[in-house]
């Protein structure tokens, strides 16, 4: 199903600043039974994104309207981009953004620890885009396109100064020692709702959290390394080229919360 | 007019890999009488940057065909994406490529030197990225949104070492004590054709060309400072920020060779 500006055709303007430029914003989320999991937290998220880069975004009743469209369980996509415009970078003489609702299947496979790719692809710094899941996604794509095992499905990402980061689709944590780590994503990186629920598990269950900068061979050092997003949940990586950790208890448990 | 794949549709399927992910790259080019200028050397160019991010870039036969429907004067962008594809960054199951032709008028203003802005977005260092014209120009939209003035018509970008890189929209070259100079573009900025013709101007014509990173202080020392693309010609910068620059020879001499 797509829904471009709460029609069902599947097309935009090839002239839409989200064709060319990447000039806008998007969230990936699970529909359960059709109803749009922790959809207020995305939306506020998507708010969050459409302001830095100065987009006027759709109110939150038009999007669950359209969301209303949605039924069974599914995986959604919503895209918001500046809209059409004239050439040129200027967002000058834009139309409305353009908002567009797609889904797709829930993935078929389903896993609970993982090996993880390295990826040789490095995160670029830039302070003015970090945190924000734009469209301007080509790294990823590049990083993705390293490896092909159906059984390794997801890589990770360092940036340009060796810091680990995040998976390709999906926020990395630490824990270690009693303590959640969680990296520093001020200069590169996704900031999303799955990461902000899991500081939320934090705070709320006295285990204590440190946002910081880490290198490869702090990451080794770590009890249990894992990932979450909307829509995999959470996976627990058990080997990254070579290093290993063993499948732990606070990961099983972290599991069924996010559930 | 807007071709999508050679036919005269104004749009592309929402989940094209270009909107997805900015997922493609493209050329801007200047026709002349239904005639596109350099077309050779901007089919190479999309080719090289196809093959930098792994798209096959359509047949130079099938483009050309294509701009054959374009007449008189005008300026037509010409974007290649991977192609439609299912959710998820691997670029496993897609289509074929997705070419669009699209034109627009000649820009209104005619400038010869201009004012610049200094813009305050730095660049980010992402070497796999660096050269190409890639479809993710965020980083661009956001330079160029920092500023209305209608007659301050371009604005340098900076990289976040503080190495002077380009336009947002142009590249950018010095001239001094005789020589030419041009931006180090190993880790950002668009590597263009007019840039590559003033390569060439320099070998043919025995003008020294040095390519080499430098700040503010540097580009203030020089004799001239200019910019170039395909569809303005040449501007001459006069003005940055307090920096002043005289209207020099050089550029005038330059700018009729390039014509």
């Amino acid at each position: 199903m797509v829904l471009v500006n709460g029609a069902f055709i599947d097309s935009v303007k090839a002239n839409d600043r989200g064709l060319m430029y990447g000039d806008g914003v998007f969230r990936t989320l699970r529909i359960v039974n059709g109803v749009p999991l922790h959809w207020e937290r995305h939306y506020l998220r998507l708010k969050r994104d459409c302001d830095a880069i100065g987009i006027v975004c759709p109110e939150i009743e038009c999007l669950t309207r359209e969301l209303d469209a949605v039924h069974g369980d599914c995986v959604a996509k919503i895209i918001v981009t500046r809209g059409v415009g004239a050439r040129g970078y200027l967002p000058q003489v834009c139309s409305e953004p353009t908002r567009i609702i797609m889904t797709s299947p829930l993935p078929a496979a389903n896993f609970r620890e993982i090996r993880a790719h390295l990826c040789t692809l490095r995160l670029s710094h830039q302070p003015r885009l970090a945190g924000i899941k734009h469209l301007n996604r080509l790294e990823n794509v590049l990083a993705r396109s390293e490896w092909r095992e159906d059984d390794v499905p997801e890589g990770l990402l360092l940036d340009i100064a060796g810091n680990v980061i995040e998976g390709t689709m999906s926020s990395l944590f630490l824990y270690s020692s009693g303590g959640l780590i969680a990296p520093d994503l001020s200069l590169c990186g996704v900031d999303g709702v799955q990461r902000e629920r899991i500081f939320e598990f934090s705070s709320g269950n006295g285990v204590p959290m440190e946002i910081r900068s880490f290198g490869i061979d702090f990451l080794k050092q770590a009890d249990e390394v894992f990932l979450v997003n909307s829509v995999i949940g959470l996976w627990q990586i058990v080997e990254i080229d070579g290093m290993i950790w063993q499948k732990g208890p606070f990961c099983e448990n972290l599991r069924n919360w996010l559930q």
